[in-house]
């Protein structure tokens, strides 16, 4: 038994579609969300200055004495893992793209994989790395794509328009072409547009990079025994923490998680 | 005469659209362009966030003794811009509001005027405040909207396409039904949107920012007679400052302003 919190990471409003999936499959623990809304968003940015922002991060779950720390953010999970899993030392760290690959790998039965993430997850190409880890046979394709606009439509609430869907069409035509048949949402904004990229693309698997991570910490957290057990109700075990209060954060937050968030604290992270 | 630089400051492109109409307007000058891309964007983060950067920003061109500092950004000029004047204290400080707010009363027919901009300058409700300094007769009808999705289409370059003018018309019908003749574009990217806007909106005169603040910066050098007098060509008289090097900075920069960009100095503010 452990009631120590996990903590949970992202540049912003993302990560909470990966807390969601946590609330799932590990209802009794708490939790930890660090926001970094101050510096949002990191997916245009360059390795160096995310890697910066991870170990900041990192060392905030160590002083709050966390005992695992997810990063809900696939460009974090791309580019700086290492950074971030150096300074963690003995504190186990979950990140997206591996359990996502392994998830892709496992559904597709066409061998014909596509990834879709930010363009630094992309250019990164930390995704195809992982996946070529799985592929047995040599015979994997995998085709990726950076959707750098789907981050502000999510952000912005225009998840079913008209013009989402010509901008996802835009993004995604090239893997009708490909016919894949596993996508890896590998940004954890890109839930939220389940519903878009299911109608072009109907007869593909989505990946949800957040659920195949909370799928991992399951496993970690029972073969260890450090469940906390704790029972808990509409988000009474979940600290939120943000390097900026912005104007959407709780709105998005409260609809997502379906509970009311009573209080935020600001931290500063530099 | 003066040959120490104009400091112009803005969280990343946007504010090339004002160095560009600067470097129109007055191109004998020298100028340091401070883009703060590790933090990029300003336009949804809170008043206090955006205070912090800027002071950092100014005390930044105070160390590199420039003669004059330009707020590129409308969301600085709206939320920040006494911050950076009580740093500044001689130092003439250009921002974009008043400067687009006269333009737009001396352009105005009919007393109905637009405004759009981040959702933090709308919320300030600083060009409402600024505008209605020039409302002699009291009959002054300003309307303004947040169009936060065209800042992220600019950078992506969706600026000519169905998505994007269904976004824009979705931001401006209401300005049609208002009946207004000017529109502040209140937003230091939206000059790159020039031409959409104008399709939507035929008959009504449209603000540059930039272009306003250009020509008051222009008046403060000739009566302070501090010109810098030197001769410049295709960029030799700017220097490049980023918080980050971001993947598309160099690209839309050598597009806007029609030269190679030789060297972007690294810079860290905090």
């Amino acid at each position: 038994m452990n009631k120590n919190p996990i903590g949970v990471f992202d540049s912003g409003v993302g990560g909470l579609s990966v807390l969601k999936q946590f609330l799932h499959y590990l209802p009794n623990e708490n939790y930890i969300y660090l926001g970094d809304t101050a510096r949002v968003p990191y997916g245009n940015k360059s390795q160096s200055i995310v890697q910066e922002y991870a170990r900041q991060a990192t060392e905030f779950f160590i002083d709050n004495e966390v005992k695992m720390i997810v990063i809900a953010c696939n460009t974090v999970s791309a580019v700086a893992i290492e950074a971030v899993q150096k300074i963690a030392k003995s504190i186990p760290v979950i990140e997206m793209i591996r359990p996502a690959s392994e998830a892709a790998i496992t559904s597709s039965q066409n061998s014909r994989v596509g990834v879709i993430g930010t363009r630094a997850t992309i250019n990164s190409e930390a995704y195809i790395h992982e996946l070529k880890k799985y592929d047995k046979y040599s015979n994997l394709k995998i085709t990726s794509t950076a959707c750098p606009l789907f981050v502000p439509l999510v952000e912005e609430g225009y998840l079913q328009s008209e013009a989402a869907e010509l901008i996802a069409r835009d993004y995604l035509e090239t893997f009708a072409t490909e016919e894949i048949d596993t996508l890896v949402l590998g940004c954890t904004h890109y839930p939220f547009l389940r519903d878009l990229i299911h109608k072009i693309l109907p007869h593909v698997k989505l990946i949800d990079t957040g659920e195949a991570a909370a799928i991992q910490a399951k496993k970690i957290i029972e073969n260890e025994n450090i469940s906390a057990g704790i029972e808990a109700k509409d988000g009474s075990n979940i600290e939120f923490y943000l390097t900026d209060t912005p104007y959407t954060f709780t709105n998005i937050a409260e609809n997502l998680l379906g509970f009311k968030i009573e209080k935020i604290k600001k931290v500063n992270l530099d």
